[in-house]
């Protein structure tokens, strides 16, 4: 088929299904309240953060001008690693330009084709991405099943290097992975457990790793985004300072890639002061994610996204619309986004909301919930 | 193995060949001249520009807070991206927070297994990672062949989907692909042609699609990166609203990935129009070129990048460190970095060094080559 035909089928079929989707671009100040987002600390828009990413540029440039290795390494990027590594627990930290890069990374820079990867069915699309690309074979377990990865790292050939991935808070669901029992696990077998936090750290103080005592252990790393608590832009992988040098050294999606900007290397690392010494933020987003699923009759989360199941993506739509109408944004989960299939009125609970805005925000969310559910 | 003994003997292996790797920090200012990142037309560090990246940040906030389709699109990347556009002559642009991602993008969003590749032999690490990540059928080319190229396209079934991936300027040795013959041979074949502008554009104006009359052709995609000449981070797809359109609907490389940081839009931004209003920029670094080539006695390089062979990976390291000895900053190829095995001291020429500066860093280049060479 050309090329031209074929996109044009494609859209067609989209359309037709209700699944097309667009980019609609924002204005830098609306009155709308935004519970569509990741900025779960609200700091994106803290006057201090903006300000540090302001000032990095004014310091340091628009962009680091090179990748990593060749000489886009800033005292800044070195600084930030240092207090991530600090924070989470960790004995070390490499600094990445998105936490999609950290995921490839860690995963195309530890396994190859020799090895087994075991996934939790859930993961983010870039762990999925990063599996696929490493060339290991895969081992794909049902969502939060311990016991379905302790019997794929029995599967594991004899010094078959073997890699477990999983999400401590996983992004559609909102629920937290059994991650004590899975370190467990990997420690038993010899594997190595990767934990991406992208949805824990910040939300979960200095994470859900760091909580339960994991972080630090040599068979446990972690991959986390600097894009959604820490306000930001960029991704890291904390772990051990041998696996750190070792990324360094072999990962491809690090070495050949611009470091990250230093605008957001600045933003990042006052977001993370700002989270480690005011651990109000966590507690105020913890204490609206409960009254907020209690009001709307779902689960809680663990984490800072509520997900309301919606009878099909177009009613998913409609409810979006109507809630921006009343002036809320929220997002919608809809395939290919969504593991199960399910469409999902998607909720994000922050703490950047003023309170005044957080009381209207939760009238509208209930009165539009209650109409199309 | 067990994944710590692995780490050790990989480190080990790395030692023993003279291969290891390590970050070197930088601070903001020293008085080294720096001939080793990608900051062609000196915009990273020009007053404007971080002044923009400032601004944007002191707006915007210091992340876009969310993914591009949820709520992280900015007017602001709206107006990048009608920019890039208009500047290089295609009739849509597609944003995403690094140059590998757009090409991770451009690649897995339009070619599955049931499509062909075929990918000069140089190609970026992002373009091979891609295909492989595609799943597609990979036909992988002799550096610059046409010919091959050609017999590689007549490979494919009939209505079997191919794409051809090329640089405008290859980085490693500087040359320019044959992109008109290539743009012919993929329009006889039904074929689209992806060509990585990340070292054309900038230095060649608009980029050498545009210079060649090839932009905005159906059949031909351009992607690029802001990490370079633009001297910010980010990347973009450079094509037809088709295109753009489908990528925004199916590539999962943007689709999950945070929204490119307000800073590095707004630096983009003003170095592209810094870029497009002042040719200068470009003349100033292709003279360099020509100069230090002839001094040096190897071929000018299409791009900004000379690459001085150099009879080992150890040799290529001493001569790098005795330039920073002597106050000038170079980088240095080595495996895996360098398609042939080959490793070579890297410099790059930029606009952004002051003349005397310049003529300074010329007379420590050609001394230290040829004490190494
Ligand atoms: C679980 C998870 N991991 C990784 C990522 C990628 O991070 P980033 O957006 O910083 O590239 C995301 C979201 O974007 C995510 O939800
Ligand atoms: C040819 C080429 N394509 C893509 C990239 C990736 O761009 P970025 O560094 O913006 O991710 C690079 C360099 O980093 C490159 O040299």
């Amino acid at each position: 088929m050309s090329w031209s035909s074929w996109l044009a089928e494609e859209a067609a079929a989209r359309q037709a299904a209700g699944l097309t989707r667009w980019l609609v671009p924002r204005p830098a100040d609306d009155d709308v309240i935004d519970l569509a987002g990741n900025d779960y600390l609200g700091l994106a828009r803290d006057p201090r953060v903006r300000a540090a990413a302001a000032s990095a540029a004014e310091t340091w440039g628009g962009g680091a001008g090179a990748s990593r290795l060749v000489t886009g390494t800033l005292d800044l990027h070195a600084e930030l690693e240092a207090e991530l590594a600090a924070w989470t627990g960790h004995d070390a930290a490499l600094v990445l330009s998105t936490g999609y890069a950290a995921n490839l990374a860690v995963v195309t820079g530890l396994v190859g084709r020799d090895c087994h990867v075991v996934s939790d069915a859930h993961v983010h699309a870039s762990l999925v991405d990063a599996a696929r690309l490493s060339r290991a074979r895969l081992t794909i377990t049902p969502h939060n099943s311990v016991s379905a990865v302790v019997e794929a790292l029995a599967s594991s050939a004899p010094g078959e290097r073997t890699m477990v991935l999983a999400e401590s808070i996983y992004s559609v669901l909102g629920d937290e992975g059994p991650l004590v029992e899975l370190a467990r696990a990997c420690e038993e077998a010899g594997a190595l457990l990767v934990v991406d936090e992208a949805h824990g750290l910040g939300v979960h103080g200095a994470g859900v790793v760091q909580r339960l005592g994991l972080a630090g252990l040599p068979h446990v790393l972690v991959t986390a985004t600097l894009s959604k608590a820490l306000g930001s832009q960029g991704g890291a992988v904390l772990g051990t300072p041998a696996v750190v040098e070792h990324l360094v050294n072999r990962a491809r999606p690090f070495i050949f890639d611009t470091a990250l900007a230093p605008a957001a290397a600045g933003a990042a690392l006052e977001a993370l002061r700002i989270a480690r010494a005011d651990p109000s933020l966590a507690a105020c987003v913890r204490s609206r994610v409960l009254d907020l699923a209690a009001v709307l009759g779902v689960e809680p989360p663990d984490g800072a996204v509520l997900s309301v199941p919606m009878p099909s993506p177009q009613v998913a739509v409609a409810a979006r619309d109507a809630c921006l109408e009343a002036g809320v944004r929220v997002g919608c989960f809809r395939p290919p986004s969504v593991p199960d299939g399910i469409s999902r009125l998607r909720v994000t609970v922050s703490a950047g909301v003023p309170e005044d805005a957080w009381t209207r925000a939760v009238e509208t969310l209930v009165a539009v919930v209650k109409e199309h559910r």
